[in-house]
């Protein structure tokens, strides 16, 4: 039997004043996944642990059964591989900013007024050394990078570069352990944003933003060091070949750190506008193919929610409806749908809240829940789980599970 | 948002006959509760693991968020602070009652005819000092006091010299493990217990006890050594300005070791006579003041369980649920209710039962639980937590939570 999971990122909510006191999943009209609700088995999950608010890099990990305290340092080295850049055992990696600083290095813009291509500056500074550390960088959406530094010896204990404000001087990079690896990474980082903003202040693009009364993109801003160990790809640890399908880069970038290939089909943006059908489409499709597990990411729940609107997180969850109703002729699949993490829309943030998930299959035990929502899943047979826990139950669900034991 | 924390000590019970089948939270009339669970969430929780005995100061470590598997040694450290004796580094503490021993050394009465104050008694051995190590002692209700070892390279790990029966010979102290630093502690403490001993026997106050035909108060019984290592504050750990309104003196004890602050409105005495409403209304007060955090303690609870009286038990409940009317009025603050253990009637003692938990507060996820108990609460959304995860909860709850990765 195959797999098919569908995170919904940020979909877990809170009773909503405007939704007459539902949360959003609650409030929508959502025939599909009420039918898989009540056909298979509901609970709430904790995709970390109890009232731990995750951020979407470690409840990946985790939905992917990968525990984030054996995996995790930091969130470059899953946007870097989002950004499909190659990455190598001591790698340190990180997510990067075009920004704009001042002669005094005084940051005046933190997005270069969201420069909406960085691909000429990326290669103009990509490959540079400083103090025997090699920098590889790559463009990633608009003012964003993915940024790798190489060679021996490096830690990801240092501070960032970027003071997250603007109208503050860029920060120093500081080693936050005493260790001679830490010292080493922020004393060559230090030199190469210095190297960096001497090439870019002068690069022909920037000349170019500068005449067209545009910030220019002459610093680099870097944060979320992180390491990546050794990572088994899910063929390894579960013997699955697994594909992911999804628009943004950072869930690109988890899959394929447990090694997913992966796909975005035209239309799939990771936003808004995002092209539901067209994911579920090709999950569909790669399901029917060669692959036994295909996670689909759904991002734009979260983005309604990090704008505090109810309304507008209920409407594009219907559209999820709407798109998942292929999925009821699938044979010989357990699907299961949930999300990463709470967003209610009344803190406009992640919450420490479980999220609900439904797991539906041809033979297992159901319950009676036949409404998917925070509170209906509250009321399931699966009661409450941790994210940990969701891949073995579905390897259980499809009979891959190995015994512990004899 | 602030947070308030009401335990009532022992609360969690078993169906009891003398109240039709009904637990006494379930059995009391408690429409204040009733209404704070039917608005908020609940569930239940053990606050150590599942099935596991607590004891009231490891329950109270992990209610706080402090692992005592990383914190807890011996009951000592924490009877010691809440007789607000000032604990350093590397101290190793016991609880210490005044005892009855004849010129055998077998104990005719293990509390010394329930002495009501052994003030002067620990005035004429503090501070006395045997094998190199101080010994700082102070006395507490009744017949109890809180006794410190000061010295280089102690241990915990050593026996009790509280044979914990009467008409048995006090006990030596023997090292319970190899190391030099346990042998080193149980003979300084044997030496400082007969040093103790003689000067306590000739004292005016026993003098003057046996002429009044009372036994008097001539030995030191410890028990329950405990060392405490660095234990960051509450304020360190989580940014709360943290207070505990608390009677009894363990209590006041564990939270003074978490950064607590201490109050004890009058009234308050751990007893079965305590003024609750002075205690809630204290709490109130803080909480409209400077602080961020407030634990309640309510001892008599566990009282009238280890009484056996399920009806007292009943009671007394009623009366805590008339004193949290005032609550209900707070703003900005997520409220919990629940226990550090539970007590049944019928084993008059500690049991591993979970406890029964509400969260209240202004923006949650609700359920259909309309009355605060134990078993209408283990149908809740909250489903069945750890008393670990109480901290996480009430941190997510109140929007105070770290988020963990990216």
């Amino acid at each position: 039997m195959k797999i098919l999971l569908i995170v919904c990122d940020g979909m877990g909510d809170r009773p909503c004043e405007e939704l007459a006191g539902k949360t959003p999943l609650e409030a929508a009209y959502t025939p599909n996944l009420d039918l898989l609700a009540s056909e298979g088995m509901c609970g709430l999950m904790d995709t970390i642990g109890v009232g731990v608010r995750p951020g979407s890099d470690t409840s990946h990990l985790s939905l992917f059964g990968y525990d984030p305290k054996e995996y995790y340092t930091g969130r470059g080295p899953f946007e870097a591989a989002g950004a499909e850049m190659q990455l190598q055992e001591g790698d340190l990696a990180f997510r990067a900013n075009f920004g704009t600083v001042d002669e005094n290095l005084v940051v005046t813009d933190r997005r270069a007024g969201r420069i909406d291509d960085v691909t000429g500056l990326c290669e103009a500074v990509d490959g540079l050394e400083a103090d025997g550390v090699k920098f590889i960088i790559k463009a990633g959406t608009g003012h964003r990078a993915g940024l790798i530094m190489r060679g021996e010896g490096l830690s990801h204990c240092i501070s960032d570069n970027d003071s997250h404000e603007e109208g503050a001087k860029i920060l120093e990079v500081k080693p936050l352990d005493g260790t001679p690896e830490a010292k080493k990474t922020a004393d060559a980082l230090n030199t190469w944003v210095m190297k960096a903003h001497e090439i870019l202040r002068d690069h022909p693009v920037n000349k170019k933003r500068i005449e067209d009364g545009k910030p220019p993109g002459n610093m680099i801003l870097e944060r979320g060091p992180g390491m990546l160990g050794k990572v088994p790809s899910m063929q390894e640890r579960y013997g699955l070949k697994a594909a992911c399908v999804a628009g943004a880069g950072l869930y690109k970038g988890v899959a394929k750190v447990v090694g997913m290939d992966l796909y975005t089909p035209e239309g799939a943006t990771g936003k808004k506008n995002t092209d539901v059908k067209a994911k579920v489409n090709k999950a569909v499709e790669l399901l029917n193919g060669e692959y036994d597990y295909v996670f689909i990411h759904i991002k734009a729940t979260d983005n309604f929610s990090h704008d505090g609107d109810p309304k507008g997180k209920r409407d594009f969850i219907e559209k999820i409806d709407n798109a998942v109703a292929p999925l009821l002729e699938l044979k010989d699949t357990v699907v299961a749908v949930t999300a990463d993490h709470s967003t209610p829309c009344s803190i406009k943030n992640h919450s420490g809240d479980p999220v609900p998930l439904l797991i539906w299959g041809p033979d297992m035990r159901t319950d009676d829940v036949g409404e998917f929502g925070e509170r209906p899943c509250g009321k399931g047979i699966l009661h409450r789980i941790r994210g940990l826990d969701l891949m073995n139950e579905l390897l259980n669900q499809t009979a891959r599970s190995r015994i512990y034991g004899a």
